[in-house]
């Protein structure tokens, strides 16, 4: 284990870059995995971390302790920091002091949508952006692809949402949705609470791959996307309130697909 | 149409209390609402606010006019303040400087559990409360019962994510859920990702009215309410991450019910 005590530390001071800025992010293909249950997540799904970083009285914490040991039995690198300059490089409060330096996944880009996947066009919130990737993992969906303008899914607020989802999905940002949607060869499902057809819809075969649309918070998919797809689907509703919120939505359409998943299994 | 314009007017020292102060807003039994979208929204489903508050300049935007005049036209109060007063009112950034003062809402406690309802135990994020409310409202669900320890669902935040469900729903906060699930003429399903049974159980009958009890974003559900509820369901999962966020499962529940439901009406 090193230890790092100045300021002027090159090292520290990626560290601190990265911490506070998505553009040093983006630039240096690296992110930040902070607490203890995003780092025990990337040990157990993709192995080591580019570094791991504590700070010096978090070794106490038996969890933290532990996370150490393993990256330390598997010859990872591990630096110690001394609390004040650790301050600067968590953004979770309360937090154990403990973040992995990654190298920012970028797994080959498939030439065309061939499996089940989820589109985020434009979803702004980084909340929203983490529920729908833990929900997607959760229900089995692999592939994420983000279109420019929706939240960067490798910030700390997306990774502290999505609870260590970003590891077990392929997630492709920047991508250029109207394209894919053109040249898909699975069903491309626009979600709008404008849609005439509902996503119970017994013509609306679930248990075969598909590709979900889900936009912008406020103005949703954009109008070229919703022409673009095969469907455009609603979640239907019962009372006066009038839309769901595009997380509780994804929620919804990622489940009804995994239930008709499991059902069409069952009568095989 | 009144205007204010000194900081020591008693009333606008109570509009910056509300706007604060979560205990001002229990204290007064009054709330605060915040911006076109939910003003809009109280009056089209419960009618004239106690007051209407707008600042000098948002007069020229013709949503908010609009708005004014509807509430001028019905002999509603609309004070006016200069924009420097009204910053420390709002907490909506960029937002359009209309803000509603209304009694909140305290409908009539009801003995049981008879109709479809949500249990809140515990959630903590005003976000995830939110969002639950407005995919209970959308789902056709009216009421929503809080334990204690639930994030307070009049604070800005919550009426900000459930986007006017509030005013569809019956809420019922401080709640004694044990009391209430022990009572209940309904079943009482607490959500946890431990369950041994699915939300897909074919002998589980969601066409008729349930309780579903969530909890914690962390801890879930607490012991005694798993103990004390009918059934205890999980949404299953199809791969490695661990758990859905709270409000996601709020409304992959409420969903299902809903489509449950709606073939069951369908097939009578």
């Amino acid at each position: 284990m090193k230890t790092v005590s100045s300021r002027d530390n090159a090292f520290y001071k990626e560290l601190k870059a990265l911490a506070t800025s998505s553009q040093a992010r983006r630039k240096a293909g690296r992110s930040l995995l902070d607490g203890v249950h995003l780092c025990q997540s990337w040990l157990d799904l993709k192995g080591l971390p580019a570094h791991c970083v504590v700070s010096e009285d978090a070794l106490a914490n038996p969890e933290v302790a532990g996370i150490v040991e393993r990256v330390e039995a598997a010859r990872g690198h591990v630096t110690a920091l001394p609390e004040a300059l650790f301050g600067a490089i968590s953004q979770v409060e309360h937090g154990v002091n403990l973040v992995f330096v990654i190298e920012t996944p970028s797994p080959a880009l498939p030439q065309r949508l061939t499996v089940s996947a989820v589109l985020l066009d434009g979803v702004q919130d980084p909340g929203n952006v983490g529920s729908i990737l833990r929900s997607a993992g959760a229900a089995g969906i692999r592939q994420v692809w983000c279109s420019p303008g929706t939240a960067f899914c490798w910030s700390p607020k997306v990774l502290r949402a999505a609870m260590g989802a970003h590891f077990v999905l392929e997630i492709f940002e920047n991508a250029d949705l109207p394209a894919l949607a053109r040249d898909a060869q699975v069903p491309v499902l626009a979600t709008s609470g404008y849609a005439a057809d509902s996503l119970y819809d017994p013509a609306l075969d679930l248990s075969k791959p598909v590709a979900w649309v889900l936009g912008h918070e406020g103005q949703g998919v954009s109008d070229e996307l919703l022409q673009l797809a095969s469907r455009r689907v609603a979640v239907p509703h019962a009372g006066q309130v009038e839309s769901l919120n595009v997380a509780a939505c994804a929620a919804v359409c990622f489940f009804e697909q995994l239930r008709q998943l499991r059902q069409s299994r069952q009568q095989r």
